[in-house]
């Protein structure tokens, strides 16, 4: 199959056809299923993608670790998968999840708990 | 300054302070301020990070092309931005933004326009 076969296939088909980048990930986007708000951005490989399929859990690949990544396996604030969705050219990925508790390792609702303001950072209000 | 400083600072400072990859990039996520629906996940450099505070308009790095690109340049599907808001690593964007148009080259309103269903892809009824 030619490259822009599989480009078109990837954008208009009903087929999973992740395009994993040359590290092996696509970014994935979790978003809180009841306030729509951005949580975190994590990377899932195949085995991430798949675990997280088979489990209803979100699974990340931890490039730092370089290694499958449960997320909440140590912190307990598991992310319950409701429904994903996968962008045009199939390198992203939207989580609509039910967060257990936190989803930022810091204690924070979310990670992105502050706005960009010129060169500085403010504290989010919500 | 040591790697455990920066990553403290990065976490907890009011200083923005983008930890872009190897690769020079930090994702991007675009949201739509008035529906909270994530409209697209793009890549900015140092460079496209400025011409989006600059302009107020989102830039991003292209990959393929390899140089900055302002969204809807040609389409004329812009993103004015509302608020940007940086994760705890500072390595992820939400900019929150008013799009003129649909966002996803293909002429959907996002690119997230199908849900993943096992090995199969549905369309999004929104």
């Amino acid at each position: 199959m030619s490259d822009k076969l599989t480009d078109e296939t990837r954008e208009t088909g009903d087929v999973l056809l992740p395009k994993f980048g040359a590290d092996g990930l696509i970014t994935g986007v979790v978003q809180d299923v009841r306030t729509l708000e951005i949580l975190m951005v994590a990377f899932l490989d195949a085995e991430a993608l798949t675990a997280t399929q088979e489990t209803g859990f979100a699974h990340f690949h931890s490039r730092s670790r370089s290694k499958l990544w449960k997320k909440g396996e140590t912190s307990g604030n598991t992310l319950k998968v409701i429904e994903m969705r996968i962008d045009c050219d199939q390198d992203a990925l939207v989580i609509l999840a039910e967060p257990a508790g936190p989803a930022c390792h810091t204690g924070a609702r979310t990670c992105f708990y502050r706005k960009v303001e010129g060169a500085s950072l403010a504290p989010v209000r919500t």
